[in-house]
This record gives structure tokens, C-alpha cells and sequence, in this order.
């Protein structure tokens, strides 16, 4: 427990238990201490030149990131440290992105937003997302946070993982075929695997019906874009994951009918460094009282 | 029970009570049957001219609108009729709206869709809906279907109605003033009433923080146009109705800073017909039963 804490943002020392040493180090230039003395390292978030530090800490015994994602970190880890990730930090703001998505293509928000650019007043009746059925493609923790939103406005939901959990109402990947034709919705929520690529490609979209909207907030590369782009709008697409991305400014994605997208912003909102900072907060916390700290991710 | 019942869309007579004559008059033109036989009329939804052949139904006794607000239908009604109005039909469709309007304006949707339209991939970190504090002004069957669809986004609900109800958590109009300061989104969904004609307006904007967001749902003049132009973006609004509406095209509110709207299609969505329909059909189960039915506005 001796030894220095370095934190990426301004900490609050009356909150800190007594004994700590915590300083400040926000990824930019070099930090204010003696890295051989740093036992515990919480990674500033989108800095990637903040992990090249970990080679000059022999000391280290807690590296803590804060993305979901470690395999970057893995291979720079000290031997004397064990890696704890940030799985479930992004998960209030990644959920809350989908359901906006969700939400913008059914009640046509983009078509609002260019009729206020031409000063028009012309309402029509829209599609609504009450009553729609949604197919959560990935029911991991994002996608229980997407349902978990969900669940007032009036759908009917359902969940799709990889392997089958009959008791929590989950199906398996293998019942994705024969969903899809009732499906008004599909949110993709996967992380990229060998198995997920084009998890969603021509054969899935042919089966769902006319006008269902794919939603994705995984990755780019779960969704076909040639095979979505050969639908021509007969599946519309909200999307803040893309493949290529970024997406290049001449790719035919960008105007094909019936696709909005987002530039990969759904993780990235207000709602995560509060909820990193808390995190983070509670771990040191279990550190002072020598509890184990939690999403350990080395063995 | 005996006599005709219009309905204004196809009506499937294998579910219709035994003995219940129903037949379709969708608002065009002339209805098919003796309007002096007609006994329970449903006046078809957003067709004005349907209103008239009240006058020509001498033993009307039950009235049916499909709106929430009935100031319209009241001096056409004989006197042989009670009025039933369609309170609740809508909510969902509002409710979802509403929060489509915040997550909007909070995950800056609109800048997105100007950055698609350029072709343009250049993600930044936004707001978010989570870790909001939300008042929500009118805490009728809407505001507490807007409430319920927050609930689980991760917000601080704040309510207010004309009357406090301290055991609902409900605090009244005079509280107004105090609790602005405090809200990071106010949601208007009170009917339009002398009492809330420009309820927000200048002092009311001035007393939110920097960066508020003004959502409207209920109606134009509750929120003071010429006020809200006068933040100049220092607070934000998103507004599916105004004042004047519809808003013609040489006003300055089209291109307000920080003002998103949409043209009054809040309670119009795909989710009403079938909530109608239901509603619709339930009304007739209980006067074939000789039971009351619900939604009287009539004393």
C-alpha cells in the first residue's frame, strides 16, 4: 500500500483514505513523479501514449484502463502488476446512444432537421418504436442496459447471444435466421470476433422485413456495408459503428437511403466520467481495505 | 342498444359482441347508413368536417373523440349525448417523442446528421441524458409516461404540477421558480390553460443554468417565444410545438442557436392507431354490457 497512485483527473483528497498518495497524471507530457515508486496506475482513457509509461514502473501491482478493451495493454504489462479493465463504464452512455438512434430513425428526426434548415412546417404521421419488436443482437452488458431502457416504451424484446441461457429468456446465435423475419428492429451490441464478423450480412437482411431498421452500436465490421448498401433502403440503418472507419468522405455509405450515422460517439458522452471516476473511487477504496478490486482481467 | 355505431376504420366483426350493428364512416364523404339511427359515434381522428353531422344524429347517446382535448365538440353536442373523450391515446406516441427530443438534442443528433450530409467523420465527446436532472412541468398521464420512460436512463426526475402532491413526490406550480435553477432538462407537458400561457418565459429562462435544455410537448404558447430568442443559445430548446404554429418560414426561431424542432407529430406516430383501436373496442364491450363507460367528460 505504500507507494504512489497516479489518477488522470483532479482528485478529491478529504475523500481519500488515509495513507494514500495519489497524484495527477493526465496523459500529457511526463507525470510529477518517480515512476519506480508508482504501485498503482489507472491509465488516462483515449491517451495511447499514457501505456508506454508502464515500462518504466517495476513496481506497479495495479494497472486499471478504462475502456472495455485491454488487448493493447497486454502485451506492455509488468509482470508485477495484474490489469483490471473499465468493463461497464460505457455501458449507460453506449445504451443511451442506441436507444437515440433507435428513436431518431423511427420518428424520422433527420427529416425534421432538414425541413428546419428549409424553414418548412409540413408534419406527417411517422413510425413510432412502441409496439415495435427488438432483436438485441449481443446480450452482454451493453445489451441488458439497451433492454433495460427499452422496457417502458411498450416493445417486446428480444435477446440473442452467443450461447443459449433458456432460463434468462436468451436465444442462441444459432435461432438468429429464424428471428429475424419478425424482428422491426435489430440492434447489433457485439463486441468484433472472428465469429461476429459480418454477423449481420445479405442473408440476415434479405429475412428481416420491409422497413426494419438495423441499429448499430458494436462494430463496424458486424454488419456487411456492401450487403446493406445492395438493400438500397428497403432496410433503413442507424449506425455509429461503420466499415471502413472512419468512414472515407467518398463512401457511398454516407448518402445511401435510409442510413443514419454517428461518428463512433455512443461511449464517448458526459455520462462517463462520473461513472469512471466512481469506479475507480470504489476500487481504491477495496485497495486501502486489501479487499480484491474487481474486473480483473489477468489470470 | 339498438341503432347504429360508426367506427372510423374496418372493423372486424368476428370480435364484435353479438347484436352490435358497427359500420365504417372514415371522415370522407357521406356514411352509408340513417345518421338519425346512429346511437355511438366515433368521430374519426384530425377530420374536422366529421364534427358536423352531429347535428344530423337526433339519438346519439354516446360521442367518442379520439383526442384528449374536446373545447371543439362540445357546442355540436346534442342533447341526448354524453362525451367521452380519448385521454391517454396519445402518451405513448408524446412520451416517446419527448424523449427522442432530449436524447437529441443531448447527443447533438442534429450536428451529426449536418456532419453526414458533408461527408464529414469527426466524433467529439457529447452530453448526455444520463446524470440529468429533468423537471418535468405538467405531471398529467404524459408527464408521467415521460417520467416512466426516463426512469431507467440513469436521470433525477423532478416533478411539478398546478397542484402539489407531497405524497407523489409532486411539487406545485408555486415551487417553479426554486427548482429551475437546479434542472439541467425541463420538459413541458401541461395543456395550454391561462394559467400556463407563457409559464416559461423570460424570468423562468433566465433562472435555468447555462446549457439547459427546454423540451415542449404540451403547447406553442407555454413557452415565450420572443424569451427563448433571447437566450441566444445560452439555454437550448427542442420543441415539437411553438408559438406562433405552425411557425411560418420567415421566423427567427427556425435558426435560433441551439433550437431543434420538430412540427407538431409528437402525439401523431404509428403507436396511436392500435391504442385507439383497443380503446375503441373496450368502449363497446362495456355498452354492450350496460357497463359505464370510461373517459366521460361530460357531467
Amino acid at each position: 500500500m505504500t507507494g504512489w497512485i497516479l489518477v488522470p483527473w483532479s482528485y478529491n483528497r478529504d475523500n481519500a483514505p488515509e495513507g494514500l498518495a495519489v497524484e495527477v497524471y493526465d496523459g500529457e507530457g511526463e507525470p510529477s513523479v518517480d515512476l519506480s515508486e508508482v504501485v498503482f496506475y489507472v491509465v488516462p482513457y483515449a491517451r495511447p501514449a499514457a501505456m508506454r509509461l508502464l515500462a518504466r514502473m517495476p513496481h506497479v501491482r495495479v494497472v486499471q484502463v478504462l475502456t472495455a478493451g485491454y488487448e493493447t495493454v497486454l502485451p506492455l504489462l509488468p509482470e508485477t502488476a495484474d490489469l483490471y479493465n473499465g468493463r461497464g463504464l460505457h455501458d449507460a452512455s453506449t445504451a443511451e446512444h442506441a436507444v437515440a438512434l433507435m428513436l431518431a430513425a423511427q420518428r424520422e428526426l433527420p427529416r425534421w432537421g432538414a425541413d428546419q434548415e428549409r424553414h418548412v412546417w409540413q408534419p406527417h404521421f411517422t413510425r413510432s418504436l412502441a409496439d415495435s419488436r427488438v432483436l438485441i443482437v449481443g446480450y452482454g452488458s451493453i445489451g441488458a442496459a439497451i433492454e433495460a431502457r427499452l422496457r417502458p416504451f411498450e416493445v417486446e424484446v428480444l435477446r440473442l447471444a452467443r450461447r443459449p441461457r433458456p432460463e434468462a429468456g436468451v436465444h442462441g446465435i444459432d435461432e438468429l435466421h429464424s428471428l429475424l423475419p419478425a424482428a422491426d428492429i435489430v440492434v447489433i451490441a457485439t463486441p468484433q470476433t472472428p465469429q461476429t464478423q459480418a454477423l449481420v450480412g445479405g442473408p440476415e437482411l434479405r429475412l428481416l422485413p420491409d422497413d426494419a431498421l438495423v441499429v448499430n452500436v458494436g462494430r463496424g465490421p458486424v454488419l456487411d456495408t456492401g450487403a446493406l448498401l445492395e438493400q438500397r433502403g428497403r432496410v433503413r440503418a442507424a449506425l455509429d459503428v461503420t466499415d471502413p472507419e472512419p468512414l472515407p468522405a467518398d463512401h457511398p455509405l454516407w448518402q445511401a437511403p435510409g442510413v443514419l450515422i454517428t461518428p463512433h460517439i455512443a461511449g464517448g458522452s458526459a455520462t462517463f466520467y462520473p461513472r469512471a471516476r466512481r469506479f475507480v473511487d470504489a476500487q481504491l477504496r477495496r485497495w486501502v481495505a486489501g479487499e480484491p478490486l474487481v474486473n480483473r482481467v489477468t489470470p
